[in-house]
């Protein structure tokens, strides 16, 4: 018998090569060395691009200054984060929208991107998982890598798991399955389409929830973008919330953090999952755990800075940014409609969801998108299969390259 | 049937209740409250003192600024870190001492608390473990919550795990096994002994792991700590290691980074772990998929932070640090040494391991230690079974606090 060694984690073959991203650049970067003139205006990647608010500079800076002195150096901090930034959280994003969290209840981490593909850690790799499709493909992912499912077929799903599609049909917005499922990821504002989930929705899902005992993941990395006052920003803001979800924000796209990493991860209290033996265990004390074995919080700096986004100063100017985002938003859904474009999303989030012209597939519209119009979008079937005949647009550019970019697909794609 | 849903990672409650160093703040805490006035001297958790250099500070600051505008504005960086620091820890850490690695095998992370921690999800969990004992928890931890492992038995040792006894007659350092392997996690300067690793002791665990195709993970977050230029600072200073070690460094210790979090993993191109069907499958690709889906690298100002430890001005106040904290080290180490007391270590680690006087078990020690001197160390019964009769002294501290507190356990303790 060959004694196979230091043998790898065979989950990972199952991955499909070549993350959506990646492929992308590759074929920008072969582009731009073909035509090193060209004008490439990107609205792919979901990157922001106004630079940091001042009140967030000035923090980190203030900050920068503290960790030089004696009196003012801060070594390890509670993996948790520290409370001065845990208990703005609670203050602003949640008591000020009526919802009572406890501030024990906030994890502080280094991106949404992490916590959403780590919490799967203190589920049972037996447990099953639904995802919705199109969907950020870190819930998938990182499933797969746990061996949560079998191999991806001819369309790309692995299975094992749950798709739920997001279609026009139900507004990119699934309802609960009628089958048994342990874990259920759910974006809103969402990541691809830019949908917006309503309050009956969201009742809905933690009514089904509550009811199968099953927990939701709730990704609400895009809540800043949310126009409607009346529109949930939280899924705590819905009754029985804490008993079924965890939820996600982040400060990446709300005060252009993506080079700065900061996030946080809520689990309420009464939050429970099953033990083998039946016996009711608190997810907190699971994430915890999880937390305080392999992470170490986030830098002090980080911390200080994601804290300044409160501050009035900080709220105007991260405000202004969102603002500006989402004019952009609305230049690209109203310039690409009335051009006769099928444009979804863009009112509540900084994404577009564009279908795509005279029925090309998201990658040949991609392709002549970016041959022809010099504009960088993101193939919708990157995103999963129900993806396909979709690009996605971002609204995280310049005024002039968005309104520039609305003028090229128009000219070459416009049927207005 | 029952269906048990939301089911719960089963592993997580093999963990053994309170993490060492939430109890000992527990034991502090509640001396310090009962004993107001009492001048606590904290020796336990390893944490730094000193202040961030200066060049660190002025880097931070001015990548602040750089954010702050358009043009110095970074948003995601590469998941795997910047070509800048990627660039230095090459030049510096490895060419410098001769040896050659790639910047592409260099993975900038926020510690290494977590890369140890996540660097077994590359592996199958099907795989064997060998640790030290007394080990750093996180190596043991990572792997239970895995599934790795039995249940703990009574002396604290999970089963399926495999123990090599660090001890007095091998100079805390075990050799290699004679037994089925995969993965041997090796921490050199050793937290929490304070010994090191020769070269011939390097190149015994080398020849061993490709013997026996295993992967040695080497923890090396206390390099900077070698006193003597001959030890090697990586294992990679070693012939073979290329192919059967990963190795983690951090700029915690070094360069006072415990708050700031930056450190690195080193991953060889030829490193290769066995497929299910025998294929030979190359961990950095693995270790890169991992990051690039579960993380998004350090904070830029972060980077540019840990790139200015190795400037001209970097290196000499970073490296005024580490004196300072090694004069602290002798101190200990030749204070409690010449008063009679058992001490090992501290020659190139800046942890002092102290045999307990009188036969006291490790937490008794400690709870003498604190309410007769005030002072706190470690105990080293919670680095495993073999720690019993041990209490880990770190050199972190202000001289002045070193020196009361080897006065005072002289004074409480001394035999000398």
């Amino acid at each position: 018998m060959l004694r196979a060694m230091a043998r790898i984690n065979e989950h990972y073959r199952k991955l499909q090569a070549g993350y959506l991203f990646p492929e992308i650049g590759r074929r920008v970067r072969a582009f731009a060395e073909a035509n090193p003139d060209a004008a490439i205006i990107r609205l792919g990647i979901g990157d922001v691009t106004e630079p940091l608010a001042p009140a967030v500079v000035a923090a980190l800076k203030e900050a920068a200054d503290e960790m030089g002195t004696r009196e003012g150096f801060h070594g390890y901090g509670p993996e948790q984060g520290y409370e001065f930034l845990r208990d703005a959280i609670v203050e602003h994003d949640y008591r000020a929208r009526g919802v009572e969290l406890d501030a024990s209840e906030v994890f502080v981490s280094d991106g949404s991107k992490q916590d959403s593909g780590n919490i799967q850690e203190i589920f049972t790799t037996a447990c099953r998982v639904a995802v919705t499709d199109p969907v950020y493909p870190v819930y998938v992912d990182s499933n797969v890598m746990a061996g949560r499912s079998g191999s991806a077929g001819a369309e790309g799903r692995y299975a094992g798991l749950l798709y739920l599609p997001a279609t026009e049909e139900n507004g990119f917005s699934p309802d609960p399955p009628d089958a048994d499922v342990d874990l259920a990821y759910l974006c809103s504002p969402n990541n691809p389409t830019g949908s917006v989930m309503t309050r009956e929705k969201l009742e809905t899902w933690v009514r089904w929830a509550r009811e199968r005992d099953a927990v939701l993941i709730f990704d609400g990395a895009y809540d800043a973008f949310i126009q409607d006052p009346a529109l949930p920003r939280s899924i705590y803001e819905v009754s029985g919330a804490r008993a079924c979800a965890i939820e996600m924000r982040s400060f990446s796209k709300r005060a252009g953090f993506t080079g700065v990493r900061c996030a946080y991860t809520v689990v309420p209290r009464e939050l429970t999952g099953a033990a083998p033996d039946g016996e009711r265990v608190a997810l907190h004390g699971l994430w915890n755990r999880r937390q305080a074995t392999k992470f170490n919080s986030v830098p002090y700096v980080i911390q200080r800075a994601a804290a300044a986004v409160y501050t009035p100063e900080g709220r105007k100017q991260t405000g202004e940014q969102v603002a500006f985002y989402m004019e952009n938003a609305r230049r690209l859904r109203e310039g690409l409609g009335a051009a006769g474009f099928s444009v979804f999303g863009g009112e509540h989030a900084p994404y577009i969801w564009m279908r795509t012209p005279d029925g090309l597939s998201s990658w040949d519209f991609f392709d002549r998108l970016l041959s022809g119009s010099h504009v960088v979008g993101t193939p919708g079937a990157g995103f999963g299969s129900e993806g396909e005949g979709y690009l996605r647009l971002s609204a995280f550019n310049s005024r002039e390259n968005v309104d520039e970019a609305i003028a090229r697909v128009i000219r070459a794609f416009g049927r207005g």
